[in-house]
């Protein structure tokens, strides 16, 4: 991990999980410099200490002085900086983002980059149901799961390069998975549960109901507070495996409800039987 | 709360919920009696202090001598016991249940009990993944709500007995709701919460993915532990109400399906907004 001790970082795009990123690296002594629209934000980061030097529009010094960049933007805005700054880049820096979707961008994206650069895409799955550089907190990665998807193109030197920021960033668990695999897990685990949450919600105008919340209500539903411009667009970069993920629930839950509906006993203790089962994977 | 003074209190049914009632109740001073099939439940409650005394059978004099009788039963096996044994209730003896659904019990109990006893029903909305005696707590009483639901047929000083009850246990928030009320509450907060768990968790064999899994999967399928034998039967008894609420689930889940099928940008972030804002009312 070479690259650590005198890497000059530029973090684009200075919400909740570039906040997040810069505190943590920054504490380690990187130097840290940050792009973002907003000027609020950008000076609340340099009010609090959280980055080195700030900008709210790109400057090419600071994009060739930097020998890692991330982005930590929405997955089109991303596409659309590198197609117009990437001759910016310094020869040989190390690109990486932290997006919750891969297959639509990975390979767009290497497929536009210059040879001298590597991208190599990475998804911290941490987040907070808040959001902005005011609320962010490098904490939200421990006991979290950091997701490296190389494809083909990347180097073995890249791979490790990413892996090793995840561990430096804190997060308890770093995997490799392909782009392919990245999307289908995020359809079922990530995707499918806000959809469910969201339409768990939409369900009744229960103002009334408040009173008699128990916990499993209130869990299931924390993540119907949800961010609605990103969210629409990761769902419709994944609309495949999503839409897949929806089909398989849906037949799911109707098979339930038709279970209950002709009162089979049997039938709605063995599919308890079975959630009790595999939910038990997940305890440990 | 004359009641409370000197009153003997027998709990029919020691599992976790009769344990946490049975450990809460002896604290304050009240002689506790309980009732449980299961010889091991009793021995382990009077070896760990948690009753006075304990039976595994139903023994006249012991029914006879308690001012409150507290049933922590199945629903059916409620019925019934009230069924065989209510010669035994002591005359003005108060009685309630901790059952979770209520139109199917309350009046038939009411029918068919003796008018010289009262039996107002209750419901605690607290529980916990595990089972039994041994994992009983009342902590989990605190910042948890407990429902009282009368007829018609009930006295205010038994709707009062019963919210003291409540208080007394260590419940946040003690309300009163009709038993049809509470039954469509029950069917949407927490049943149709239920079967979305046991769905979400029995759509894939995911033993593969626990390495991927963030904390939204893990939250909204906490629950998806379930007790097969215990959660049938509530759902059986409520039927109606959770069907009702899980088709009108499977329309808001599948219209936000659609609108992701046609990349219908503008409903799904309206879906968003209006879900982020219903969340908002229980964050208080």
């Amino acid at each position: 991990m070479e690259w650590i001790s005198n890497s000059r970082i530029l973090i684009v795009g200075l919400g909740l999980i570039g906040g997040s990123y810069a505190k943590a690296l920054r504490r380690l002594g990187f130097h840290i410099t940050a792009i973002d629209i907003s000027r609020r934000s950008i000076d609340y980061a340099l009010q609090h200490d959280i980055i080195d030097d700030g900008y709210t529009s790109v400057v090419g010094d600071v994009v060739s002085s930097s020998d890692a960049v991330i982005f930590a933007l929405y997955p089109k805005v991303l596409k659309d900086w590198i197609g117009d700054y990437q001759q910016y880049f310094k020869k040989g820096a190390m690109i990486t983002d932290v997006t919750g979707v891969k297959s639509c961008i990975v390979y767009d994206i290497q497929d536009m980059l210059r040879d001298d650069v590597e991208f190599i895409a990475s998804h911290p799955m941490a987040g907070k149901e808040v959001y902005g550089v005011e609320n962010s907190d490098d904490a939200i990665f421990r006991n979290a799961n950091f997701i490296v998807t190389p494809t083909e193109r990347n180097t073995k030197a890249a791979i490790l390069w990413a892996k090793s920021l995840g561990k430096i960033l804190g997060f308890s668990r770093i995997s490799v998975l392909s782009p392919e695999e990245h999307d289908e897990m995020i359809g079922y685990l990530s995707q499918l549960t806000h959809c469910i949450a969201v339409s768990l919600m939409t369900c009744s105008d229960n103002q009334h109901l408040v009173d008699y919340t128990g916990d499993s209500f209130r869990d299931l539903t924390r993540i119907a507070n949800i961010n609605e411009e990103m969210w629409t667009e990761l769902f419709l970069l994944n609309r495949k495996e999503l839409l897949k993920y929806m089909d398989i629930f849906i037949d799911e839950f109707s098979s339930l409800r038709d279970m209950i509906e002709r009162e089979d006993t049997e039938g709605m203790k063995a599919r308890m039987r079975l959630s009790t089962e595999r939910r038990a994977y997940f305890n440990k």
